[in-house]
C-alpha cells in the first residue's frame, strides 16, 4: 500500500513530478510519499514545496526521513560511488 | 544561540563541511544544524549522512524543516527563478 501513493524522482522536469502528486491526491490519496537520491534530493525538496504552495494547499509536510542506500552498480561514474545518500517527503492532507 | 550552532552548505567538497559540523560537536554543541538551499540540498543530506554514519555516531536527526525562500537577486541566471527550496536539518547527540 505504501508502494501506491509513492512518486520516485529521477531526471526529468520538477513539472513532471507535482503532476504526479497532486494526481494521486486528486484520485483519493491521503497521503503521498516523494522518494529521491543522489542529486535528485534537490529537485524532491523543490517538488514538495510546489505541490504544496501551489496546488494541495492543504497538504503538509508529515514526515522527512534521510538515509543512506548501497548501490549495486556505479551510477555515478565516480571509483567509489558506492552509497548514495536518499530522501523521502511525506506529504499529507 | 541557534545560529552559532549552524552549518551553511556552499560549493565547496562535502568533507570540508562535516568536518565543520564534526568540529562543532566535539567543541561541546548538542546540536548542530544544517542549512542548504537549491541544488546545495543534495549536499546537505550527504553532510548529514556521512557526519552520523561515519564521525558522530551518537548524533542522530532530530528533524528536518524544508521551506521556500524568496531571493533578492537571481542566482541562478534562470529568468524567473526568484523563489528556491531550502532545507534545515537539525542533528543532536
Amino acid at each position: 500500500m505504501a508502494e501506491e501513493n509513492t512518486v520516485f524522482i529521477g531526471k526529468k522536469g520538477v513539472m513532471s513530478y507535482v503532476l504526479a502528486v497532486v494526481t494521486q491526491f486528486n484520485q483519493g490519496a491521503n497521503e503521498v510519499t516523494i522518494k529521491a537520491r543522489g542529486r535528485a534530493i534537490s529537485r524532491a525538496v523543490d517538488v514538495a514545496e510546489i505541490v504544496r504552495n501551489r496546488f494541495v494547499q492543504d497538504a503538509k509536510v508529515k514526515d522527512i526521513k534521510i538515509s543512506t542506500e548501497e548501490l549495486e552498480k556505479k551510477e555515478e561514474g565516480e571509483g567509489n560511488a558506492t552509497k548514495v545518500s536518499a530522501i523521502e517527503i511525506t506529504l499529507a492532507k
